[in-house]
């Protein structure tokens, strides 16, 4: 496989329409990016991918899907008030404003040069607020978000008591939340909106342990079973020193990303902190009585908290390659047919009305069951490649003998390897071949 | 077909874990709700029947995921900072705020009765405000989008460069939109954070009125295959004076809520309007070229917009029904199955764990293709009625026969029928019974 760099996805995302920075035409919001066509759909599924394996496979996770937006007293509880910030200094010679833990030198500003002339840190809270209801500056102070999980910790007592579900037993939410980042960067790997896939975990404190492990190697497997090699991925125990307070142990799931090894996911042994937390500032009792052993306790949480946008990152560069066909260059996304946004192509050889019909009634078939494309443009060649290079797993090619013999050609990605196959059978052989 | 009053669906839905209100064990915050685990689900189904409908069927739409932060550029051009906005007026007297549209009586004040005492109206702006970067009250002033429609305005250009779609095409989009409602209200009706389903579909300006007819009658039509009686629903054209300046014609498709008939969809032919805003606010030529004419045109736009959350609501209301079964009272949704949480529930006929392992072999064939509860709690038609309750088509009953036998009872949701199975075409079955 070729070593990605990150400007090769970056050109391919822009060209082929993953991702454009969004409000282009304005000149950009930096930082921002907008989905396009193939983006959206590899977003979705990723998001899909996961609730497949986190939630629809299993019998023991539930799904939620929980507002944005939500008041002060959610994140006094969490922490996030008090805790959630950054270190910032100002320069008192050109004004700049620096992350204190950025600095290489923390006596030299970096803007202008000067030394000794930083104030002293202040915390910078890194959620975005704003005010609902009619009057702005008064007491309806809301905040977006900086994470989907408090959504869970707050339901707890919703979900046990409508769900009939028990410890060991998770709730998962996958949905967009916002952090003020200072320094976002890295194209879609760091921004300021950003889309999270998380699941809170909870189980009796005894088995906390054994959970934290299971969580770890699964969350790894999800990856490798959606085509990313073993050797760009690692698992990193958090040192003693990275733990947040309440945390038993935490480890990342990083990825190769071309800048080195970065995070894709991680996972958290979070004890009782959480819904402790609630609890006391709530003044409802978050716990759980177990009927068998007649002991009340308060659930440890395990959480696996994935990135969506940086997990679309992951797999794309890890599916990225060049190869030759025929003696030509070409460009080719392997990734697996869950994640392709496409899942088929119906290339007719011509675009000769003889042909157009039959052409439009095998998408229309395969349209009842797969998100699938259409192109009669250029050359048959031409059109291979443009499918390789967005992912496309299969093409199917009508051709004036498909008028004769009722039969058109699959042709493969990653092999090129072409075969006949009877319209009739198509959709079972598009079902193997995909594998669902 | 029972007449569904509000409050057996707001109750059924706590009940049962479609939603709960935000932030509940904090006393809630107003109009705000969560989405439970099997609220989630139907959320997801209404989306997916959407993008299924509107972009995976056709070959002229395409979708995009745009951010929910932007600039306020986009809201300059767009007219929503100078427009989008609601009249307040406060009462002298009593400090109150009403909104002047909403007044039964102009001059005398619901709140302390007095007569004379509200200020002169001014214009309160429905988009919630916040701050990019680390200077809150700086220039980095960001809004939460109050539409997703502006998305696909300002990606027009970058779609129309990347996809290959010439008009007639459209671009889709399904996510959060926000607006600081001063009376949001009706349960998940109205609320200020909620999610849209809209597609702008741009057409050669000739082609306008045929395209606005052809999305008015598709968009009804949906509902109608996804279960609502026609006699619920109606499409109703805006009068002159409710049309905005923009507008060549508005029809609402509009649903018969228990507080009488409101809107769930609009379907507006907004002209040139929003590309000519963005063309002349970015400077840049938002057009299209046809080859075949050698003309270039500024394309009109048909806007089908459509709320996820109210027509879930919709589907609920349309869906619940009260009848007998054995001489006893049953609550049943007659969800269609695309839009049913769980599409089929997997019930041991006891807990024993001879049958155990065989029922989980079974949910988890099944879990493979669809979403499936497993419930092996209480008698057989307690379970019965509970997934009636929340709209689960299909049973599959696993008794000790099925050990010798290798044959399973489907049980049908509308009719109660039960139909003895192979398990070796239990997938299948239900794949027809479900259609899909």
């Amino acid at each position: 496989m070729a070593a990605t760099d990150l400007d090769q996805i970056v050109n391919l995302c822009k060209r082929r329409g993953f991702v454009y920075p969004s409000a282009e035409i304005y000149g950009g919001f930096r930082s921002s990016y907008d989905y396009g066509p193939l983006g959206s759909l590899m977003l979705r599924n990723v998001r899909e991918a996961w609730i497949r394996t986190m939630v629809q496979e299993r019998d023991d996770v539930v799904l939620i899907d929980a507002a944005i937006l939500a008041p002060p007293q959610v994140f006094e509880a969490s922490g996030h008030l008090a805790n959630f910030s950054d270190p910032l200094v100002d320069c008192t010679k050109c004004k700049q404003r620096f992350r204190e833990d950025h600095l290489d030198d923390p006596n030299t500003c970096p803007g202008c040069g000067a030394t000794g002339s930083f104030t002293e840190a202040r915390a910078f809270n890194l959620m975005f607020k704003t005010y609902a209801g009619p009057v702005e500056g008064s007491g309806a102070e809301v905040y977006m978000r900086p994470e989907t999980a408090q959504g869970m910790f707050v339901n707890f007592l919703n979900v046990l008591q409508t769900s009939r579900k028990k410890p060991p037993f998770g709730i998962a939410q996958v949905g967009k939340s916002f952090r003020n980042e200072i320094t976002p960067g890295n194209f879609i790997f760091r921004t300021r909106e950003f889309e999270q896939m998380e699941c809170e975990f909870f189980v009796p404190p005894a088995e906390s342990a054994k959970w934290y492990q299971y969580w770890c190697q699964a969350r790894l497997q999800w990856y490798v079973d959606l085509g990313i090699p073993a050797e760009m991925l690692q698992l990193r125990a958090h040192d003693a020193d990275e733990l947040s307070h309440y945390s038993a142990g935490t480890s990342d799931i990083e990825f190769r990303y071309p800048w080195g090894w970065g995070e894709l996911e991680g996972v958290a042994q979070r004890t009782d902190y959480d819904l402790g937390q609630h609890a006391d500032h709530s003044g409802q009792k978050l716990d759980y009585f177990d009927q068998n052993s007649g002991m009340r306790y308060v659930p440890y949480v395990i959480e696996p908290a994935a990135g969506v946008n940086r997990a679309m990152a992951a797999f794309l560069l890890a599916a990225y390659d060049e190869d030759e066909v025929g003696g030509e260059a070409r460009t080719i996304l392997r990734l697996h047919p869950r994640l392709a946004p496409y899942k088929v192509a119906v290339l007719p050889l011509s675009k000769k009305e003889t042909l157009t019909p039959l052409a439009h009634d095998i998408r229309r078939t395969l349209a009842a069951r797969y998100m699938v494309d259409y192109d009669d443009t250029q050359s048959i060649g031409r059109r291979y490649r443009r499918q390789d290079e967005v992912g496309t797993p299969l093409c199917v090619t009508v051709d004036f003998d498909s008028l004769d013999d009722g039969a058109v050609t699959i042709r493969d990605r990653d092999t090129t390897e072409q075969v006949r196959v009877p319209i009739d059978s198509l959709l079972a052989e598009v079902g193997t071949r995909l594998g669902f």
